[in-house]
């Protein structure tokens, strides 16, 4: 069972999330709850790195940020105590969870299970775990970055062949789409893991992608619920392999995401190895490129669009006048629209079933919104479009393919 | 060095402090700085904890409170990087410093000096650790109780041999008296070991019990300073063996404290054993008997006075009628004053001059204040008066024994 931050954002909060830890005890289980910081601890801690050194070195900056993580274990174990639960708070270096030495960054290697089972074996019934931190080979304090809590507990389930593996947070599950945008979404009680992924790195902030990975490759049953509405056996989404959902949806899910950006060099010289040229330098320079899209040439030229997150064009425009100064590459222009969004549809029956495209680009030309861009996989297509159709699209897309119905 | 609390209050006075740790490193020593929590932290972090289990398990209490330290010592790692002094930070169980199992009061069993010595013999030229912490044999996290930051600072000195211990606090020494009592008041160059301990006992807030005793027998060199004022090699206050004090003072200090009550049985049943039928309940009850007076006996009846502190007068009541109710003492009457003070004389000197507890009699005397109790010691000569005196007794006494002269 895994509570983020404002789960846990108070003693009252903690007190209402050990209850849920109780009702598993009770039915029999042995727990291990992986906890966040308390809500602001951990920006709290960020700033005092920010405001000390600008360019700070990675290991202190994780030896001060885990102390937030440290302080809700030790207050989730008393709490579950108070509970008469008998239960003991676990840091990072006690599991000992092991990662690598890439500070604030750091992958997960190896979590022994010896220590947790012994005291499990000795009456203890909830290990609480400090989330998002380990420690290197050489003793020191690691984290695992963003998401890095979601992943501890998965990594954690796997670890110990968990049964399921819960993660209690301020949404009570996944819909298929974004609820503030259209009011008929839908919350799914099941959705696979490829789509899951596909929305996660679409812009869905419900679970981190990374921990989505985790838990497909070692099969770890995934459930996304509420830390603030009723506890049910059927609350919240359950993520899982797709042999476990009975009737696979054509479309699961509409996803969106504002940050993107559009760029297009014009009138680029077609040549073979031209989009190596223009895609080395972009890549060097840390831009991450979404979409792409060659136009068909004429006379030796043509025109290339990419996509990119907003806060990534001033990067990629600086990358792109040094490699035509240097000569690396010829166009004539290059421009950036920011007024763009992505929109997309996931569903992992697209494999078998045909024709989402087409209906996809239909519904879109019925509303009078021009594609700029178009990407896909095997179980997604992603249009970009003009920013102000965003809602619209969404709404049409999640009508046309009657996602309000179960 | 160590750093308390107020020193390391805010990013700013971290930075400050590390400034201090700088210019010792510029003369070419190697240090290990001790640092607390920042101001205010543990003080939030023991509210937590409180808020969630009023009987709290104190090895969580421990994990919990021990994270203030963490972040101090993290952030005064990146202050001195960059400054470009190699340093780094080291948890209490990286060092790893080594206690008994006795949770929020654990006792420093062994530093073992390896690994920050290799670290030294690899470039680092400061370790920051964070103080009033360590690690049981059982691999839990314990913390010192109360001066622990202090007593880990004189234990690190005492393992690794430094050439001297400095305690930056928020005063710049040890004083004659209380500065704010008496404006006569003047910071020692010097004190010994056993006046500093007398004083410490006595209610002097400058350093702790522990760390004056730790420090006495390793023949630490310790020095109390002010991290708010200009650093000379001269500031603040050398508390050392006496016999690297040129000149002992007869009385190096007059101190006085507030929280005391005076305590008689009236008419007790003077028989031999009376005095252990009193005391073992009292002890039994916790409650912490400083001085103890016996009147003469008459008719086989006396009375019986002690002190203890103003907070422990209803439990020593409890324990006394109790233990008269159960027929193991009679008394006719308790009688509790809480409307006292101790004021006390403390000097090494005492041992080979005569003649000091008759001038503080008289001294007393000729202002009109009556002594309720007297005790001594070697160094010390102590008694309990009305409160409403204690100011003009210390200033009397100040004056008598020119303690205003270097």
């Amino acid at each position: 069972m895994k509570f983020g931050g404002t789960s846990v954002a108070t003693t009252d909060r903690i007190r209402r999330a050990a209850k849920r830890v109780g009702v598993e005890v009770a039915k029999g289980y042995d727990v291990i709850v992986i906890v966040s910081a308390m809500a602001g601890k951990t920006n709290e801690l960020v700033g005092y790195v920010e405001e000390t050194s600008p360019l700070f070195d990675a290991r202190e900056y994780d030896a001060v940020v885990s102390s937030g993580e440290n302080i809700t274990a030790g207050l989730m174990a008393l709490t579950l105590q108070e509970m008469d639960v008998p239960a003991r708070s676990w840091q990072g270096w006690q599991v000992p969870l092991m990662t690598t030495s890439q500070h604030s960054s750091a992958r997960i290697v190896d979590i022994p299970t010896d220590n947790i089972t012994r005291k499990f074996g000795e009456g203890m019934r909830v290990a609480v775990v400090a989330g998002f931190q380990g420690i290197s080979p050489e003793g020191r304090i690691t984290t695992l970055g963003r998401g890095g809590s979601d992943t501890t507990a998965v990594a954690f389930a796997a670890a110990f062949d968990a049964e399921r593996c819960d993660i209690y947070t301020d949404v009570d599950g996944v819909y298929t789409t974004d609820p503030r945008i259209c009011d008929k979404a839908r919350k799914l009680d099941r959705i696979a893991f490829e789509e899951m992924l596909e929305l996660a790195s679409l812009g869905a902030k419900v679970l981190q992608t990374r921990s989505v990975e985790l838990a497909m490759r070692y099969n770890v049953k995934l459930r996304v619920l509420s830390s603030f509405e009723e506890q049910s056996d059927e609350a919240g989404t359950l993520v899982c392999d797709e042999e476990e959902i009975m009737e696979l949806n054509v479309v699961s899910g509409v996803a969106h995401s504002r940050d993107e950006a559009k760029m297009t060099l014009i009138s680029v010289a077609d040549r073979p190895g031209i989009a190596a040229a223009i895609f080395t330098p972009l890549s060097e320079a840390g831009v991450n490129v979404d979409m792409i899209v060659q136009n068909i040439s004429e006379e030796g030229r043509t025109d290339m669009t990419f996509s990119c997150p907003t806060n990534q064009v001033g990067r990629a425009e600086q990358a792109l006048k040094k490699a035509k100064d240097s000569g690396d590459i010829n166009f004539h222009d290059l421009v950036a629209d920011t007024d763009v969004c992505k929109v997309s549809v996931v569903g992992i029956g697209m494999r078998s079933h045909t024709g989402v495209a087409a209906k996809m680009f239909k519904v879109l030309s019925d509303e009078g919104i021009n594609i700029k861009v178009i990407t896909t996989s095997e179980i997604k297509i992603s249009v970009l479009i003009d920013r102000k159709y965003m809602e619209l699209a969404v709404q049409a897309l999640h009508d046309a393919f009657d996602l309000e119905k179960a």
